[in-house]
């Protein structure tokens, strides 16, 4: 048990559910807490999270993923998803889980570093304006296996 | 090619679909077979697959996943989902593909290390008693990276 | 900052969805142009990436992501998820990212080793003839730890 303990994760968030989300921010965060080097990259859907206007409005899925125990022919309600997200923001909050922007700030404030990925905002027609102010920086895949190297990257 | 032997996998299971929960058992069970020590970390909706009254009840998405070939509007049709699991759960079985009570036995009783996502089981109001008496430990983030140390980590 | 650059990715690609797909390939891709070694792993829906007849017709899953935000009772429409497909898909002609097809080849001849899971191959019954030439080879979990060693598996 003398394992050299993990000095660096590199985590990427490509999903933009509450759902998809959070894990990745709770890995991240937990890293920071016992010292490991911590670094997140918003790709795809998971830009959300990084987006002023968006990052306090992620959504539940309620469709397409049956450990929900909705059935899909409700799940497509428009207020289920609304209720789901209600309903899971409220358990987080007991438990000091923090809003996304909230959350994105401690682990950016502990040090976490936080990068948007190019092509996805590229793709998104997206500028740095559009991000929160804790984003670090905007790094295609070449400058992220730079950033990661000498850790464990993380797909979330 | 001679490249140093994995050693240890650390695998990450946060979904709760039946696709969501395999590919990660699977390779769970691959690492044991190799010799290769396994960790099996369960959080968010991935728990359902340690849950003793849910964990041979998981069920395919059938909707969100156009992969299944199965229009979206058909999809959420209550008896879809339940009638792809059926082909999958067959389909597996021809394979010896265990369900997922057996398999996660069969893990656990090959050494491999089972534990749940402490922040997700207090989420969802879970106690150890929920869980299938495989279940090692319920552990936070910081003890993961703990037992994560000198492997690989794999989210799925 | 003097860490050790990675050597080598090992990315398993395991939904079959375009933005389930495009993460693994942008990566794989990305890592061979940086002289990283690239493995790409397909398993469950993931093989319809590198199944001949269906590897140009995949489609974003327009239910179960709230990211889209098309209301899931919008999104179960047939129409939808192939006009969101289109849209995604000119997007990425801009920004010269490749059909899936061209992408799996610019990769494979890049250097690129391309796996598909036994298991799943098995499952979904499929054989050698369904996939793209530029398969390698279908291997079990074992084999495929043993192709990873020495560096990062990434699940997508």
């Amino acid at each position: 048990m003398a394992e050299e303990k993990i000095k660096k994760v590199s985590i990427i968030i490509s999903k933009g559910s509450l759902e998809g989300v959070y894990p990745g921010l709770i890995m991240a965060n937990g890293a920071r807490m016992e010292g490991i080097e911590a670094n997140v990259f918003f790709t795809f859907f998971g830009l959300e999270a990084i987006i002023k206007k968006k990052m306090d409005k992620l959504k539940v899925a309620t469709v397409g993923n049956p450990a929900m125990h909705i059935p899909s022919i409700l799940g497509i309600l428009p207020g289920m998803s609304a209720f789901a997200t209600k309903m899971m923001k409220k358990e987080m909050e007991k438990l000091d889980i923090p809003p996304v922007s909230e959350f994105i700030e401690m682990i950016h404030d502990a040090g976490g570093k936080l990068y948007a990925c190019k092509a996805t905002v590229d793709m998104f027609h997206l500028t740095k304006d559009d991000f929160c102010d804790e984003v670090d920086d905007i790094i295609n895949v070449a400058k992220f296996y730079e950033v990661a190297a000498g850790g464990q990257i993380i797909f979330t």
